[in-house]
């Protein structure tokens, strides 16, 4: 098992077809951009996999921005194929993505999580994070 | 009053001036990044500012950021001077942003308040931004 950073010319079309389909373990209905796109197009995300023997097992993202208030990373579409939980993974992922954000020097990384996750929200608070008394909104399009 | 959004070669050292002044009234003890360094080390931020007679009274930054998941937008560090409040200003900025949001195709656009905010939650509400039943959390270095 391996967990590393993916670079824009490392993305196959195997991996995409890989790709969307974990993805879809996370939600069936996301209408899912390409990770090439996601990775090029502003070149701030930054993207882990956990692959084993050639097959994509899990996988996370961090967005970098930039504002008055910090330099900042917001941590978004997190998933561990349902075969390979339990496993430490998602753990292994997030710590890979951690590492980056401290490289990058950022002030804060953020995610979101629902309150109902409670196994993702325990491994969020065992890596240093806390929850933010703030209420998120989206607006769709 | 004039609503307009601003590009880096607009920003001068009295508008930077202006800027950090206008931000302690949002937290004084935050560490600010300047206004050049987000509007220009990613270029994916837009920030919105209004400014009377000269006088810089209030601003909203978005910055763009891509996922698998989506095109996304985080407004951040929407302020407005105490003296201008309850004029209006805070929706005009939203609404600016929420253009740029239109004309650059973004799926979602997010943003996080206190659950103490009701001004603030009331607008968003009005918007079209709707609460998520999710929490924010948050790492800090």
């Amino acid at each position: 098992m391996e967990i590393k950073l993916i670079t824009l010319n490392e993305v196959t079309s195997d991996l995409q077809s890989q790709l969307t389909e974990l993805y879809k373990q996370l939600n069936a209905d996301l209408t899912q951009l390409d990770i090439a796109s996601a990775l090029s197009d502003y070149n701030t995300t930054e993207a882990v996999i956990c692959m084993d023997e050639g097959k994509l097992v899990g996988i996370a993202m961090m967005a970098k921005y930039k504002v008055v208030s910090g330099h900042k990373g917001m941590i978004e579409d997190v998933v561990v194929s349902s075969d390979y939980r339990g496993q430490g993974i998602g753990r292994k992922l997030m710590e890979k993505l951690l590492e980056q954000a401290e490289s990058s020097k950022l002030d804060d990384v953020l995610l979101f999580s629902g309150h109902h996750r409670t196994a993702a929200i325990s491994l969020y608070k065992s890596l240093g994070f806390k929850l933010k008394e703030s209420g998120m909104y989206i607006k769709k399009y």
